[in-house]
């Protein structure tokens, strides 16, 4: 048996908090910081070193795991801390391009940056389900890739720093948008007495079926052709304005439905009214 | 055997033609009419009656199915039409409160309205997993339970006419934007030169977790209490600004991430920051 590479986790949100006990039931000895102190309590229970300052966390490893809110919070973090030598592998969320300056920044004091994106809760870290988007230099990325593996199967995409979040931020884009589509369609539902529960088993046979278009929909998009022979977009425009109308008679912000049913109408002005939805990428492309 | 009921289809677009053969297919004799005759052809081809006029489908049966955009195009097909008797099944898209004054101008005809939401398109029609919400007057519904099944499991919410078409425009609101933020993710992954079909399993997989959180979205909106404990409204809403960042910056219109982020805001500055994303319900209702 290897010796396990000594890292540091620095963030103890939910996330942090998941991917430590990973590591620590993975045999890592983990060196744990958070600005609130009292969220490494219980880690430290589980065998994490405790550190008191963020320099004192990356002094005592080569490997820096970073689980922020953002790039900002990771400069904020490491403002005046000697970071020459270290791998950044940070996991926190951000557009692709503050990534891309960030690898800059950090090359500029010595360090390299592993852009991760996480796609995984908190509860399911480390779950053969969960898997992590990852790009930067692909040397570092092979020299980690065995603990990283630790918290999801590494997935790594390319050179470009900016690779990693932008898949992530595809991926979230879709699904927080799905969840506050739910949201909505839910209330709708109670705005007509039909309370969340009733209508739940209809939501979840609905949202089952969407990965069963992802094939057609890819195809349409890749060749840049959209035949309208089931669904067209006119059709599908008319019940998104009808989305639109239902939630406005019965007091429901409109601006969500209000966003999908924009697109139908530029892409029937655009005139794709008789190819299918899918030529809505048409006009997301500006 | 008993004589199946006879009736006509009004509307032969690709769902009405599905219906139709349908019907042909379990035995009903099936008059059919449409704007443009010849989308007919095919359907009279396998056993349909042609009506001439939409005033000659409507005198050859007492029930009439309706597949239309709309209701005013109901209205524009059956005007000047002698509706003494008859029933009418509307199956367009609608929003529910058009749906109840169209059942009280009906009435005034001497019409009885079922008003219904196809949960399939036209490929699904007559599929196990096709169902089909109504909603308007029992007995009317238990009339014609058994022809309607032909087309899909018939589910029946209550007299008020408006219910049916409010879970189908909620459903359709919830199927609509997801599609429409599948492609902007897809646009999204496109802008980093990430194809859609390399794409497409990763987000098979993402909205294939969807109707894992249906119960617990569920819960939390029933109950009114949006315990945040893993994934807060302030983590995601910072995630979901990340998207529309990303999106401006790769030039893809960012007004759909736009309308969720706007939510989270909102939902921020109402105080919600550390309960769940669910608890965007709060500033949905008006």
């Amino acid at each position: 048996m290897t010796a396990k590479t000594p890292l540091t986790v620095l963030g103890l949100g939910p996330m942090g908090q998941a991917m430590v006990t990973r590591f620590l039931d993975a045999g890592h000895p983990t060196t744990v910081w958070n600005r609130t102190p009292s969220r490494a309590d219980a880690l430290v229970a589980k065998g994490a070193a405790r550190a008191a300052t963020a320099a004192d966390a990356v002094a005592a490893n080569r490997l820096l795991v970073l689980s922020l809110t953002d790039y900002a919070a990771m400069d904020d973090v490491l403002a005046g801390v000697d970071l020459a030598g270290r791998v950044v592998v940070n996991l926190s969320s951000e557009t692709p391009g503050k990534t891309v300056e960030a690898a800059a920044r950090l090359a500029g004091r010595g360090a390299e940056l592993l852009v991760g994106g996480v796609m995984a809760n908190a509860e399911m870290v480390g779950h053969p389900d969960a898997y992590v988007f990852y790009s930067g230099p692909r040397e570092v990325f092979d020299r980690h890739a065995d603990a990283l593996a630790v918290i999801g199967r590494p997935d790594y995409l390319g050179a470009d720093h900016g690779l990693a979040q932008m898949l992530y931020q595809a991926q979230l884009d879709v699904f927080l948008t799905s969840l506050a589509a739910m949201l909505h369609g839910i209330a709708l539902a109670r705005s007509a007495g039909v309370s969340a529960e009733r209508f739940a088993p209809y939501l979840s046979d609905n949202v089952s079926t969407l990965s069963m278009y992802v094939p057609g929909i890819a195809k349409h998009v890749d060749s840049g052709e959209h035949p309208g022979d089931l669904a067209t977009t006119a059709m599908m425009g008319a019940t998104a304005a009808h989305v639109v109308g239902a939630s406005e008679a019965a007091g429901i912000d409109a601006g969500l439905p209000g966003a999908v049913k924009s697109l139908y109408d530029r892409a029937i002005a655009a005139g794709h009214g008789k190819d299918s939805f899918t030529a809505l990428v048409n006009v997301l492309r500006g």
